[in-house]
């Protein structure tokens, strides 16, 4: 079914000014313009078809990724787009372990986006070539082919490619009537977009407001940066919200573990369901310290948006170090590699024994996921916001309740309201669920005239506020 | 004492084809091409001296890392050096936590490597205007003010400020002496210039006949890539060496968790002293679990040339996932990251229960380096080689010989024969040690004539290369 030799690679820096409203402000990236190296993808073939991949950035730095995408090149150009996904897990390794590059990651920080970039075009491409919408087309993909599509390089101890077909044959059980499901409610999400560090009390109340209005019933608030300001601003949300509702709370790596545990203990009042990355990413041992600390208050860990690979999230399992795991479609490898993490978090059932929320915890009734806590699984509810981080991560969160979890229980994937307007296919959320993408394609691509008047340096908008600057 | 204002930084791609002769070939890297993003840093005082600074890297990819370095030298320009030394904590802060760059890190790839180049050259200028080689300059330096050099985020649940001032205050106790000892007789090293996996077994044989005229006693052998040419070529090894002569092995991170076990097991009877890189650096659990399966049979793990930052070592101490350390000058950000893992390693008593290597171990014989096996803190065994790796490397394992472990046990900093005589201070072995500096700065310049010609791609030598590629 596909077909063409890539013919031309192209990739832009493309960056919104989001700094200058305080939007995406958090405890350690105080003033981060939402950007993306954008990749476009052309064949040889007649269909015209293009496949548009991107990795998402904060602003400075995505000249250094585009480069990194630019070394990559020359894997992909010439190559059948039939050969690559035809052996799509040789083509992954090919990538990632190139002999030389690979010095200068191995699959993680700048090289890891430009691959995640890359590949998420090539999944694009592939999808509208099938005519159908990713999700679609990894529902409807043999379990055997989709297999085939991942590296389990390094995770073998955990999961072997015969577990992973196996959880996938299981999954297509009930396959259809999940479908329908989603179809007909989409998937459930909560949002971010009321309580930014960098937002007044002002600013969060009115957003706050809006979005219970919206119908929204889950909701995350930024922290980590001042203890005092943190209280007075989850105890203005909680009271917003009431009791019922559900309250997350992310520090974005501000604390050091002993740190994380007193600070959260001070918030627990709030009743938060998680706290998000209150340490380091690269610190398992010390995520899993927190979390045995924290679980017995009824807080949760979450982590997983600067997890740089499935090595990370392997071990983060293996520790019992988090209660709740975020996957990123622009951080880790693409679809190939996401896949992977999706099914160790199903067959990595927690330790029975391990001390996970009780029905006896104090905080329960603001459990309000789930009625029924005796799911033993680590729930994947997907980080995203930035720029088409939910444009994408929607079709693998969609996919993962098709055809491996099966389960809505304490499930639901980050959403928030910004820079949808510049993509081609936006998300469509209806009562604060998303609605599955019914167009062909991984709904990275976007609007031309968007692209054009954000490229940084010289699209229009940069020239009007680097003119500004003086610069 | 340090002055001035930095008034340029630049940054060139400099490449050895190394890979011409097969030279640095392992199981994971096939056909490295050692090269180089090399900083060098101007100041407007009238002293004429200059930073120079590297970061090491395999041939592709280091325009990547250049990139890199351009994007953080805003962060540098028109600075005093006074206020960067001044503060040097929060200068590391600074280029380690940019509110945008993280997001392409943090502390991790690309990014990081680019930070170990320009601190490096930081480190250089400041040893130069002090008239000191850089281990000096440390062994002299005020334990207070060299902690205040540190960055002790995500580190402090096993090491504060604290805990590593008094680390260095009880190494102020015969440091005099330490220093005299290695003014005569050097650090001990080992060799990896002989067992290179794409050697034959002939050019293994005469570099091996070789090295043992000149003294060595400590050689390592890459191995992974095929079973059956291990066993082979280990034999030989082993064979030519003897009984009594030390023998590493290196897998180059090419096994899954399992799998390293396996293959180890066929290898024992060689009686290797260390197992290094046996599977991904990010796996602090998978090193851990084999490092229970192999320290039983003689064989500790040994890894650090691709731990991306201070939390992994962290961790990999915490999980006793390691029974010997290795610390690299160039993927670690400079001399200030790298203290905080030796005084880590040097803090980080092994838990007296653990199996280590045991008197009664069948292997005893082999253990050459140590008489007495009773100590129990991780021993620091840097990683070396590449362009500049032995000339920088060998100033913070003297410095740690001097002031931080005081000990020689179990110790060795790798050594490999490439590349020194592009160096304007090239390193001085002699009878198998490194002899200390004694040029003032971290001998990190390099022969301008040699940056001239192997400058990617337009230097003399890339140009006749390329041009014979019919590029």
């Amino acid at each position: 079914m596909v077909r063409g030799r890539i013919s031309r690679l192209s990739v832009r820096d493309v960056r919104f000014p989001t700094s200058l409203g305080g939007h995406g402000s958090d405890a350690m990236h105080t003033d981060p313009d939402y950007s993306a190296a954008y990749v476009v993808l052309e064949t040889d073939a007649e269909d015209g078809l293009k496949g548009y991949g991107i990795t998402f950035t904060l602003g400075k730095g995505t000249e250094v990724v585009v480069c990194a995408v630019n070394a990559l090149a020359p894997h992909l150009l010439n190559k059948d787009l039939g050969d690559i996904v035809g052996d799509f897990r040789g083509f992954y390794r090919q990538l990632t372990s190139d002999s030389q590059l690979r010095w200068i990651g191995p699959e993680k920080g700048v090289v890891h986006l430009a691959t995640s970039a890359v590949l998420n075009a090539v999944w694009d491409l592939w999808a509208k070539q099938e005519g159908k919408p990713l999700w679609k087309l990894l529902v409807d993909m043999d379990p055997r082919k989709l297999v085939s599509c991942l590296d389990f390089r390094y995770i073998t101890d955990v999961l072997t490619e015969e577990e992973a077909y196996e959880i996938l044959q299981k999954g297509q059980v009930g396959k259809k009537e999940r479908e329908e499901q989603m179809l007909a409610h989409g998937y459930p999400a909560y949002t971010t977009s009321c309580a930014w560090l960098g937002y007044s009390d002002t600013m969060l109340k009115q957003l706050c407001s809006k979005a219970l209005e919206d119908g929204w019933t889950r909701f995350k608030v930024k922290v980590g940066a001042d203890l005092q300001d943190d209280i007075r601003r989850c105890r203005l949300i909680r009271n917003m919200i009431g009791p019922e509702k559900t309250l997350m709370m992310d520090a974005n790596q501000r604390w050091d573990v002993p740190e994380a545990v007193e600070w959260m203990a001070k918030l627990a009042e709030f009743k938060p369901l998680w706290i998000e990355e209150p340490t380091s990413p690269d610190d398992i041992l010390g995520h899993a310290t927190i979390s045995k600390a924290l679980v017995p208050l009824g807080i949760g860990v979450a982590t997983g948006e600067q997890c740089h690979n499935r090595v990370i999230f392997k071990q983060l399992l293996q520790a019992k170090a988090l209660q709740f795991l975020q996957i990123d479609s622009c951080r880790l490898g693409s679809v190939n590699e996401n896949l992977s993490v999706l099914l160790m978090a199903k067959k990595f059932d927690s330790n029975k024994k391990s001390h996970r929320f009780s029905f006896t915890s104090p905080s329960l009734p603001y459990l309000a996921l789930s009625g029924n806590l005796s799911s033993l699984l680590v729930p994947v509810c997907p980080h995203a916001g930035g720029v088409g981080l939910c444009e994408l991560v929607q079709h693998l969160i969609i996919f993962d309740f098709i055809s491996v979890s099966a389960s809505l229980k304490d499930r639901m994937c980050e959403y928030v309201d910004h820079l949808h307007e510049h993509f081609t296919y936006p998300v469509i959320i209806k009562k604060a669920s998303y609605m599955p993408p019914k167009d062909a394609g991984y709904s990275t691509e976007m609007k031309e005239e968007s692209v054009k008047k954000h490229q940084y340096p010289d699209g229009e908008v940069w020239e009007k506020l680097l003119a500004a600057q003086g610069n």
